[in-house]
């Protein structure tokens, strides 16, 4: 049987390989790592890198957390026991150049357990990957989204198609009634009546192996590109849709809030630097409106 | 009996009065209106100042809505009515200079009523005014919170005492653990058990008119003061703590999302331009670490 030691050690060990392959293509930037403890039990490895030559802020967190299940998180969960184990990886990536999209990406366990037993009495799985790009490429969505595709495929036929529409519904920035990006994946809460523990696992493994080839690849290819200070208003606006949806919407943030989490770790996902203009539209015509146009859910990016 | 569509038209006379005084005292800036409808019942007028000489974005907001009372918020306020009005002027204000605060300023009357009745079941008032600066400076907060209790002990004797601890409450950054800024004054709900609609009405009156001459001193006081880079990314690492506060614990902005409110109305409250650094930590002796050493609740400005 998969014990959770175990898996909390290949997530301990994935952030390394990503951190790795992170340091290694920008070529310039340190991860500086952060250990903290939380004080109803567990704790957390963060590394964060600024100012890097591609990469302008960007957070690789480990953690593993335990205690007694907060109140409110039970009912939000629907659970009855009395105290959760979670670990997982969470990073997300702002880049310097508005041409390169940030990343998301995240893999997680969660178990519940009593006190009048041994046994774990709920497990599952959860997490995703999904690009945020300033400015939408066709090319690189489609190519993204194929990546995806293929790990998806590689453990069910379903996964694909029921991952992106999750992510499609889940990064959305309802008030704005704009996607967050071009969405991913997204799961949650993947258990027993979906497969086995082992099974499930190797699934989960492969997407967070697919993150430093995914991403690599965005920083071979756009880091270069040029941009003008008209990309760069763009890319603080759209930073600050990224912070309204983190801070209003996303769960994970929440959940982090509401379990005393590490305060600087769950928001190392801010932007470093983001603008607000008040009722900005853009031109007709022009390609941040056509990117405007393109967060929308449902798009098949594959075609 | 004093009748909503009075104290509708007072407020849509404040955000006038307010608009003039705070343009005149610029000298450069001028609001920039936008009228808009809610597909409910009712709308508002927005007013949106950029890139003053003073000011760097500031909103002075005018609504009145109504219509259907949205399940949640039914819920939410415990209240059985089937429909609800409201109506009330919001000020925030982001100011070049980092060592000018941030304002705040909220009026607001809120109605319940049943179908079959033509009588209001339930009413109230809200609002507040409470500042934030950038850098603490004593004797400022000491003059902001004096014209407060002026205005509080004209009414009632324990009005200062009772709405600056609920303002300490309300504008309190839980997951930082710091308060927004000195506080001010806040009420909400100040009803029937209060007094009369009318004498409740001259209260929020005097409130609302305290807000041009307080800023206005501070514009004339703060605004030519000469300041440094260092000052400027302090006040950018401030303003994102604003962000948060909005996005994450403001009640005010919660309820103009889920009643479908106009976004863009909603959040002038944002900064114009905000950072997010990871995990900084002022040194200690600075002024910076001093401001922090301030942003707590129970603190005595009078003193």
């Amino acid at each position: 049987m998969l014990k959770k030691e175990a898996i909390t050690d290949w997530f301990r060990e994935l952030q390394e390989g990503i951190c790795s392959a992170l340091e290694e293509e920008d070529g310039k930037g340190k991860f500086h790592e952060d250990q903290w403890q939380r004080m109803e039990g567990g704790g957390g490895r963060s590394r964060v890198m600024t100012d890097g030559r591609v990469i302008e802020k960007g957070g690789v967190n480990f953690s593993a957390v335990h205690g007694p299940l907060p109140q409110n998180i039970a009912e939000a969960l629907k659970l009855s026991a009395s105290s959760f184990y979670a670990t997982g990886v969470s990073i997300v990536i702002h880049p310097h150049n508005p041409l390169m999209p940030i990343i998301h990406m995240n893999v997680r366990y969660f178990e519940t357990f009593s006190k009048d037993s041994d046994n774990d009495d709920t497990w599952w799985f959860g997490g995703g990957i999904d690009l945020t790009p300033h400015y939408v490429n066709k090319e690189d969505a489609a190519w993204f989204h194929r990546q995806l595709r293929e790990v998806c495929d590689r453990h069910h036929p379903d996964y694909y198609h029921r991952f992106k529409t999750w992510a499609d519904d889940y990064f959305y920035i309802a008030h704005r009634q704009e996607t967050r990006g071009i969405g991913g994946i997204f799961f949650d809460r993947l258990g027993k009546s979906e497969g086995t523990k082992e099974k499930l696992f190797e699934f989960v493994k492969e997407v967070g192996l697919s993150f430093a080839p995914i991403y690599t690849h965005f920083m071979q290819r756009n880091a270069h590109l040029e941009f003008s200070q008209a990309h760069k208003n763009w890319q603080m606006m759209r930073r600050s849709r990224y912070v309204e949806f983190n801070l209003v919407w996303d769960k994970g943030t929440k959940f982090g809030l509401q379990t005393n989490g590490r305060i600087e770790s769950i928001l190392m996902s801010m932007p470093p630097k983001a603008v607000w203009e008040y009722n900005h539209q853009p031109e007709q015509g022009t390609s941040e409106a056509e990117t405007l146009s393109l967060l929308r859910k449902g798009i098949n990016w594959l075609e």
